[in-house]
């Protein structure tokens, strides 16, 4: 069963997606988690504290579900690991969803609030570092400067995808094609050093 | 002298970027205008209807600033003409800092409020269509799908990266850098055919 603190951030990332954080209020947070406003500010100090916390859990969440693997299905290749790894960010699946439209609203509230831009800059710069370790396992010859414009460039264009497909623009089939073609154009770049 | 509606649409931009769509009251946008909330509803009907034309005017204003050209320079070559007109989307002046965080504004609001979906859809595609054009200009043999494809991510990762420059992530030059090495190697892709 769920600990009380992840019951309420599992409820704030719904209320973020659903509504977005300048939709987010306390009242309404505690109504949704089932707990009592006293409980939310004790785990959580103030509004900033449950964003900042709300982030952490959604980036754990990601780091689950895009490196949950079938135990009994043939190993990946690296180049299968990294598109699956990237690929599973687009998923029509309520999950996922939440979890991007929550990202998303945290990255745009962060252009207005300096509150949160340094655990935003630092939850993504171990985004990065994790898809250029999973580039480099496709070409552990590459330059490490070179894998990272590569993992900066593909996890801003999944971010980039991603508001489309949130926001109606683009069905997610395409957005998943869109960045199958991005993961095969950087790599035939690395290809060529 | 720019016309009231114009100047209703520019102060619109200005707090749009400054405070989010959220934030945009029109008691406020009026202050902002210098003039009366009755004649921004005689412009423009209701918010949505404020919202809409302000999507129109940043588009027709980014328009103007990435087609810009010093008429004493010598003529752009089109893979010139792509680079400057993209990265004309990232640079640290006032008038595209604000754009941006307009648009991304206007991006974010649309996941929770179906009312701007087909308008930025729209919006979406013509920027879409410019960006296969440039790229067809440098490729002339390129088929169209294989044109709007590479278009289509590099407009979606202008998005993402400008998300990541306004909230405090990634420094403009870096951004501009980022997006030259994607021109690079999609127009690399379309090389190989």
């Amino acid at each position: 069963m769920a600990s009380r603190s992840t019951q309420i951030l599992e409820a704030a990332a719904r209320v973020i997606a659903r509504r977005g954080v300048r939709g987010l209020r306390v009242e309404e947070l505690a109504a949704e988690a089932g707990v009592s406003t006293g409980l939310i500010y004790y785990h959580f100090k103030d509004r900033t504290g449950i964003l900042r916390h709300t982030l952490e859990f959604i980036n754990d969440r990601a780091e689950r579900y895009t490196t949950a693997r079938d135990p009994d299905a043939p190993p990946l290749s690296p180049r299968e690991e990294l598109e699956h790894t990237l690929l599973l960010e687009l998923q029509e699946k309520e999950e996922v969803r939440e979890n991007s439209a929550a990202w998303g609203e945290l990255r745009s509230t962060a252009v207005f609030d300096a509150a949160l831009r340094e655990d935003l800059a630092r939850a993504t710069l171990v985004w990065v570092r994790e898809v250029a370790a999973l580039l480099g396992r496709v070409h552990p010859r590459a330059p490490a400067v070179t894998l990272t414009s590569a993992a900066e460039r593909l996890t801003a264009l999944l971010e980039g995808l991603s508001m489309r497909w949130l926001s109606g623009g683009l069905p997610v089939d395409r957005a998943r094609e869109l960045l199958k073609g991005a993961i095969a154009v950087e790599l035939a770049g690395l290809d060529r050093g």
